[in-house]
């Protein structure tokens, strides 16, 4: 098969607000080739991922996205790594292409696993695909009194895992951050494993986050997610060798696989964080859980938008036994939730269950795709580089 | 002051090449506040670059870069340093924000240089400006003798140091590559520093990398750069480890300081490259500067276009006596040649001579901006976010 089009739909609500919310918009892409079509999501700015498909060459390597992937045969897993690596290329120097590049890698493997009827887990390798359990990934509340409330709704869902961040967290004083944090705990009760993210708060400041820690080791936190910038090793690395046995997570910002190895080899975090929609979609994301395999570090999707990105995050280490935590959003929009027929379903033990449909089993509601489309038009000397015409 | 307007203009030539030539295009930046302005040039893909400062809002850490700059109040280099934490934190997951923040980095810099009638390096801390040694930086023929062409013409031109780079080199077998860097010494003789530029061609293949170096050793090769991509951290180390006294000199691909530091702690290399234009402007390259000269390593300036960019890449390593190369287009378009009336100097002894003039020194010619803007325009819901009127 040759790849035919690869379209692009910038979705969003009408009202996007500035909150720590990633599903208010989304931009899905959908590629045909022969008699198939795939589906996958960029987790990143959807106009600018557009451009980055179809802007005008700068120099060789400064190329549109599209020149790497238009055309290009697809038959075989090796087919998507080829025109990965042909992509990372043609398009070096436009810093955006891998974002784009993320949500083509997905709509890829998933048009792959429809042509041949397989999960995508299974076209990477994997033999079967465990149950994860499922951390319910969730804003702080306003007040520590929210908090709490959000804990326990969470804990009667019947999670097992449960994270909180951003919001008022890391804004205020060491002692708010600890009420939030014991509120947490409260709610969720003793046996609740608690995940908190700091959304990188901290810059590099290793005495801030350091600060955090006693209430976090007395409240049994299983891990402070990004008290810095992805590529903040050496901060990263000083706050490891303090915070035992509280671990550190990070790598949602890694758009190459060589930046969350980094994480892995220099900063000393304990899980890795893989959003398959910025790193370069779900082949750099399985290249990242195998080494992380390798190094003994925990893989785990970061995932906060829909459950087609979800699907997708789930496969590059669904077979992984050992990597046993998932990212589940429970506070997606409305549009985030009505984007797909099927659901990730979460089974009485309060685990995600891997689909186990061809490609990423999931299928797109064309009315909500219709609903909160966004129309771009984009025109250079007078010629139309782009526009949603659909 | 506050920041009044931020405007673009992408300029190309009318037939962009797949080469290695980063002049084809470009993407300026004019920021006016109070009765000043400033002009500052990014590194990037224009079409890009523009829709990331403009998009739509995405959520929190994904904003439009104008939403970190528009009417910030602009006076001292602490605000110039307070709106880069802005932007990188309003933008955070917007990828191609680093880009677009290196242009208004540059030209806020020029603004406030233009204000104080100080040349930048002077508002930097720098008591003076050091003439640096140009390297003439051109692309390898695309025969042996065409290479040996070019370097006698540089050596004839006055240069104390050249470097050849892209083209063939990588593209063919070992011996290919020598014979290209054989030429290159013989036309330059001697005397002349030869620096190699490998482009990345070989990913993080280190046997590749490593073939070629006792033809570089022969040829008393100053520098290898690029061997691998900007993050192959580990590919880089190996070989810095085998390769002496050939160095190692890398950076270019850096869009933030940390990854230009982590190329400094664990990639091993002699030279760090930065691009003004990529790495979030003056700001983030001083700050590398400062690094290398702590860990005692040469900075370089990495620049590819316009005596614009040139004049901006100087300014951050200008009074670091010890970082003497400089690298300095030979081969840029004659669109690049013509954007500025001034250009940057060389004297009798092949030394580049850093502007003495308030801001960036370089005032530029709006009849070329006029002859090759391309006008874009970028509509959202029937709505025009972006039209270049001028």
């Amino acid at each position: 098969m040759k790849i035919e089009s690869v379209d692009f739909f910038y979705l969003a609500i009408p009202d996007v607000k500035p909150i720590g919310d990633g599903s208010q918009d989304a931009l899905l892409v959908r590629v045909r080739a022969g008699d198939y079509e795939g589906w996958g999501e960029c987790e990143a700015a959807p106009l600018v991922s557009i451009a980055s498909f179809i802007c005008p060459m700068s120099h060789s390597a400064c190329r549109p996205v599209k020149d790497g992937v238009l055309g290009q045969t697809l038959d075989t897993p090796q087919d998507i790594r080829r025109i990965n690596a042909l992509v990372r290329r043609l398009s070096f120097d436009l810093l955006q292409a891998d974002h784009t590049l993320s949500g083509i890698d997905c709509a890829l493997w998933d048009l792959l696993g429809k042509r041949y009827g397989e999960p995508v887990y299974k076209l990477l390798g994997y033999d079967r695909a465990y149950r994860k359990v499922a951390y319910a990934s969730q804003l702080f509340g306003d007040t520590p009194d929210l908090t709490y409330e959000k804990a326990l709704s969470v804990s009667n869902a019947g999670f097992r895992a449960a994270k909180f961040g951003w919001g008022p967290y890391g804004e205020g004083s060491v002692e708010d951050d600890a009420a939030h944090v014991l509120a947490a705990r409260s709610g969720l009760g003793p046996d609740i494993q608690l995940l908190v993210d700091a959304g990188t708060i901290w810059g590099d400041d290793v005495e801030a986050a350091l600060a955090r820690i006693p209430a976090l080791r007395q409240q049994g936190a299983v891990w402070l997610e990004e008290p810095f910038a992805t590529g903040a090793l050496n901060a990263y690395s000083t706050l490891a060798r303090e915070a035992g046995p509280v671990a550190l997570a990070g790598g949602e910002g890694a758009h190459t696989p060589d930046q969350a190895k980094h994480m892995i080899d220099y900063g000393g975090i304990g899980f890795v964080q893989i959003d398959a929609g910025r790193i370069g979609g779900i082949t750099s994301a399985y290249e990242v859980a195998q080494y992380a395999v390798q190094r003994g570090i925990t893989y785990v999707n970061h995932t906060f938008t829909t459950p087609l990105a979800l699907s997708a995050s789930l496969q590059p280490y669904a077979g992984i036994e050992s990597s046993r935590l998932c990212e589940y959003p429970v506070e997606s929009s409305e549009m985030a939730r009505a984007l797909t027929y099927e659901q990730i379903r979460i089974d009485g033990n309060g685990c995600v269950i891997v689909p186990d449909r061809p490609g990423l089993g999931m299928s797109l509601n064309l009315d909500t795709i219709r609903r909160y489309e966004q129309k771009v038009e984009i025109i250079v000397n007078g010629l139309t580089l782009f526009s949603s015409t659909e």
